[in-house]
């Protein structure tokens, strides 16, 4: 176990898409999927998730061959693997999603494997915070536990999710579920509320205006990377997270400017991830064209 | 007429607000006293506007304590001076007008003093843009021409806003309104478009998200200032024109570098007009705030 390595548990999923743009049947997906995929290009990644004995060869064989390791991938025999379907209108800004079958995930009990309990970076995907309850019960004191939540765990199991709270170093959440979470609609206000919970870090995802770092040593404000084509948002915030946990383990630091660096990463990974549907992009991006993307977004924020 | 003059030609008006915060009756508003008193913090700066006899002397007063030239200032005998009634939801986002009364600007047909027909640097604040053209007509080989415009006169007055559009060299306007003009729901092609139509430079104002520059050199993104107690916006965009033209002003250039720290300071100049009901904030402001304010906010864009 390096320094370098990061543990994600999440979901893998399945979804069946439908934007302005095209639409996709049961294509890969998942919180857990993207975010390793994307922190992948920088660092050793290992999941912990479930899949039905639906999941295909294929599919495995795309993760491995980004390196992933998948010994803490449960396969249950017999079931089915969770499905997603949603749909985005013109604006692509929100999904509507239009079914949910939990699957193999209603009953999903996160067994992290002997091997990665030492792993000093832990991503806690989108899922029940009772599970992300279970997993930290589990590691060995990880350097770093960031996580990201929903709006329905927010008013759905709230207690169970403060107590996630007070256990991590950085969350990872859009505007309205920061909002949502601190019962604040000013969002300095938000940041203060929801560090008061346990996060010394918070990061606040805002879709095509970037993203907001809140931390001891101060703020950091980074611009999404604007696009001409957003073909399919789906996974952008899960891809975010894993680029994000990527860059920090690579750097092997976990001060503010690594953070500060590690949400530019993040942005860049997240702006390819839309610009295809499912991980087709992500799955074909090269080292140079994410060097010259962060390269481009340092270069909007410079001045003399 | 000196290299950092600037001409302001706009709107003198009396503002009715309601927030969740407070209201105010009949107080000091319009574009080009907000542009120009934000302009006063870093240059010299006449305006071209219509009062009606109604506008007390302590208004006049304050202006010209700011060092603003008032040689253009018509004063209507026997008119009133325009009004604007507005009401702000929850969210301070957007302004609901409740009455506007034209008054004398319903026949205002200005007329730009010799003395600032030379003007280097001149902005057509948010008026109709047939009055925009008439300025123009009158003008003497300004260096940068800038301009605001709002969605009233993109639908209603578009062949004279494209003329306009056609003449000048800066456009100021927010993203909602640069969707509207272009057509486009994609921002980067929303700018694509709009720069055909003749500014080289556009800036896209986008609320609390903060301000994107299009320039020929490149893009530079920067973030609001993240307030936590937001008042009034009213006036703010009107606010962030004025501190830009301000900050061009000082600097005697007009390059990407110098258009750069233009949209900061009318970042920074526009966040202390939320900060208090009309010009309340910006008239008491005091220029260590401001620079604190400037540094602030360039901390937060940094990273190494």
């Amino acid at each position: 176990m390096s320094n370098r390595d990061i543990l994600i548990v999440g979901s893998v999923a399945f979804d069946s898409l439908e934007t302005p743009h095209g639409h996709r049947d049961t294509c890969l997906g998942g919180s857990a999927t993207y975010s390793s995929v994307s922190a992948s290009f920088f660092a050793d990644v290992s999941i912990v998730a479930v899949v039905g004995d639906d999941f295909p060869e294929n599919h495995t064989t795309t993760l491995r061959n980004r390196g992933i390791n998948l010994e803490g991938l449960e396969r249950v025999e017999g079931g089915r693997t969770f499905r997603w379907r949603g749909r985005y209108g013109e604006n692509l800004n929100e999904a509507h999603t239009l079914e949910t079958q939990l699957n193999v995930f209603e009953h999903f009990d996160p067994r992290i494997p002997e091997a990665h309990r030492k792993a000093p970076l832990l991503f806690l995907g989108n899922i029940d915070p009772e599970l992300q309850v279970k997993v930290l019960d589990q590691m060995d004191h990880p350097h770093l536990v960031a996580m990201d939540t929903m709006n329905f765990w927010i008013t759905g199991k709230r207690p169970e999710l403060l107590e996630v709270l007070s256990r991590i170093d950085l969350l990872i959440i859009n505007d309205g579920e920061a909002r949502q979470l601190s019962g604040e609609s000013n969002i300095m206000r938000a940041a203060d509320r929801i560090r008061a919970m346990g996060p010394t870090i918070l990061i606040i995802k805002r879709g095509e205006y970037g993203a907001m770092l809140f931390h001891p040593e101060g703020m950091f404000c980074a611009p999404a990377v604007p696009l001409r084509d957003v073909l399919d948002p789906t996974g952008a915030g899960d891809t975010f997270a894993g680029g994000l946990m990527g860059s920090l383990a690579r750097a092997e630091s976990l001060d503010f400017n690594a953070l500060k660096r590690a949400v530019l990463t993040g942005t860049v990974m997240a702006s390819f991830t839309c610009e295809g549907f499912s991980l087709e992009r992500l799955l074909s991006l090269q080292e140079s064209e994410l060097e010259q993307r962060l390269s481009d977004l340092g270069g909007m924020m410079k001045f003399d």
